[in-house]
């Protein structure tokens, strides 16, 4: 299954058909298409329709498929290759798509996993590929802020479930039930009922929600703009760098020029001696 | 109706009246006046207010009338006068006004027409054209994020119609319910309602929840910095290449200053030879 | 009473006194103290605290009053003196403190203004006055876009008012409880209530609530990066200006100091011709 | 117990020790454990986990008070020690950690105690412990913010006391329920129940509310825009002094040697006189 030559040259034939636009266009048209059918199974769709459908959905299957097994042949370092986040997760959707859909018992994992096949359309059209580059950049960046937020979150969780648990159980019944309701009062969703429950026996219970809510709010807060500033000043130390670059090399392109007409001027006035 | 010099003659006169101070003021306020009128249908107005009122709404409606066909009749090229976006939106709004008010089944329709009116403030008040220019351009840069955003949507929505379908049928019915659903979600509205209801028969749905709120609050965040980013590295470049443009050609002005004494010194000692 | 010299010392011992640090801040402990007095009428308060702090507050009350006085004595052109806004705010602060709490009819409207005598602090300590100062030079920048958003919310209330009118009186009777309805779904408060009412009547109505909600976000967006980059442009502008000043006053210095030399070095040879 | 060279050879050994990766990634490990059971003690452990994790906490604070004990003898001077936020903060919450858990009256202390020991997982990450220093750098940048935010609450809440005290005594009662009330208006919690619940008896206090949240969004929008503002002026400050100091350095160096090159010239000249 490996000749040296023949997956190359398929590959590239294939490579070509792809980069077509027409071809990238159908593509496209095709997962939106069948990624609409799976999740509209609920709605009654005539049957041609849907046959068609199916239709292309697996001759799309069966493309992604030999297309990934081609450019893992072509690949030079079989290693590598899966280290490429793109590669591994165009291989994962492709080889979910190929979980049969039967109706038997695990259809509902099946179906799940087509949904997913919607994301495909992140690694074939560019723009999105670089705008998920851009923010999985973002991540390390906001890290230990979201660490910082949960260290917020735990202590507050682990405060109110020692306090109110007598109040409501099922809001405060312990540390992650704590947790979801405090997701809950920072999201500002009827936190005045959790507030109003718990000062009922606790008069002073407003104190802890408003401050955890400031802090949390502080942090976000501060946690946006260290993330603009963060992204900002690279962005400029780039382009400050290039720019004072770019003037030094003309000063010194003038200057250099200076010195040359001085040094003509010394050696002709030297050979006049 | 298409004489050489009485049309552009009447242009003329037309867009001196147009651009007097008291005429745009007049005009400004009979569209707010109409404009409110029409929308306080459901308030019992003394009956000469509304006459004059609507009296004055179809002269406006009228002189707009005039004033297009006016600026169509004078527009040189035909085609391209339908190309520029105010032209057409003026002539939409125009044309929606002509639609007689007569209180039969139409009144209705009739109405909203009217409405859209005030948005022809829009394009008279020159600040508000400009704020609209503006936004316009906001939005390419914003389609392809929208587009990630919907992506993210529609797998929660798919998912959710597949596993929440049978825990609330106006919730999650199907795909196009639950991304009204996500939607409500995404804005907090009730959310923690909808998620108590899935938690009773999938009590590990909280991650559902948890994982959508975070990606699309994720998502909006980064793109709003990337929004204020892009334009201010626009709005920078521009300067920054000014201001390195002003600073090389004063250097280079100086330098040359400094090249042509240094000829000169060459060319008189040369000369002494 | 305005014999020329008196009132100058008068006034300048008063600013002497005004501006003392210890003074300082007993008057803002006495605003702030009276201020908590007024807001705490619903407490039970021992009488004698409640009459000292009476004493203390028409103490206040009369110092700012011989204190505006004699500013306004002081003051050279009568007529400027009212078109200072700090001025004029102190003015009408001051007049209102003056009407009588005698618990009569009027001990409502008395309460009022004495609650705006907080205001007061505004004025006194001068970060909350710069605060302010750059708070209202915002205020421009954002008027056209207000203009923008009620043209929005206006057209939106005026559909609602005409569609949505029989479905519930109480929110969309007419255009101004419509445009309040549209607040409320602008701040997300229970907006789905108001949706789904509308949808068992018109069940596309779901695209009315959408596209007001992303027209309203996004115009607000797009509000907050526009004041964002305005305020930075020029605050950028006035730096840049200040450096390359700066830059092309070195380049000159030495720059000239070489011209310097060189004309020196010109001399010297023609000199010696 | 202060013999002049052990102290300080015990304190390298034992900084050795801490600043070793596998020891620091321990002491986390124990922390975050211990955490997790004082916040679990909801959940039914087997009694064997439990107390291992007790005897793991024991040493753990055992380790922690030694450490500090050791960090404040080695200290030359024992008054600085305790001005360093980090160091107080470390001791208070070892000391914290010391008050015994045995289930007696103050069990509900001592829990609460051993919950903020999690904070010292700030202390330990030096990126947590960077990240709140630059936190706390935030703080007084916003403090008359904050402050003014309380004037606009304190204002509103005294005219909410005194008109709607009435309506609602839960919510209206005093001026410090009224605060709280509008809080939760500011948060857009429910808020139209409390508008709606008003507006029956005073039709028009929508504007109360409306003024209120336009403040409070405005001065909020101009906080954030402000803190942005002016961090980045700081780091561009920095960024741009350095950047037109390497400049100026590179261009006077340049110059200089041209102006050494017409010195040079200038002897040879003078020197052949």
């Amino acid at each position: 299954m490996s000749p040296e030559l023949s997956p190359v040259a398929g590959f590239n034939t294939l490579r070509r058909i792809e980069s077509s636009r027409i071809f990238q266009g159908a593509v496209i048209a095709i997962i939106i298409l069948s990624a609409l059918t799976i999740g509209a199974k609920t709605y009654d769709l005539p049957p041609l329709v849907e046959q068609s459908l199916t239709v292309m959905d697996n001759a799309i299957t069966v493309f992604f498929l030999i297309e990934i097994l081609f450019r893992f042949a072509a690949c030079p370092t079989k290693r590598r290759f899966l280290f490429d986040g793109w590669n591994l997760f165009d291989t994962i959707v492709v080889i979910g798509s190929l979980i049969p859909l039967d109706n038997s018992e695990a259809v509902l994992l099946g179906r799940l996993l087509r949904v997913f096949r919607v994301l495909r359309l992140v690694s074939v059209v560019p723009e999105l590929r670089f705008l998920i580059n851009s923010l999985l950049k973002a991540i390390p960046r906001m890290g230990y802020i979201a660490l910082l937020m949960f260290i917020i979150f735990y202590i507050y969780a682990a405060m109110g479930a020692l306090f109110f648990a007598d109040v409501d159980k099922e809001l405060w019944g312990d540390v992650a039930i704590a947790m979801l309701t405090l997701f809950r009062v920072a999201t500002f969703e009827d936190w005045t009922d959790v507030m109003y429950a718990t000062m009922e026996q606790y008069p002073l219970s407003w104190l802890y929600y408003l401050t955890f809510i400031f802090l949390t709010a502080f942090v976000f807060l501060n946690m946006m703009i260290g993330a603009i500033l963060e992204v900002m000043s690279e962005e400029q130390n780039a382009k400050q760098a290039q720019k004072a670059h770019d003037e030094r090399d003309e000063i010194a392109r003038q200057l250099q020029s200076v010195q040359a007409q001085l040094q003509e001027l010394t050696r002709t006035i030297s050979e006049r001696r």
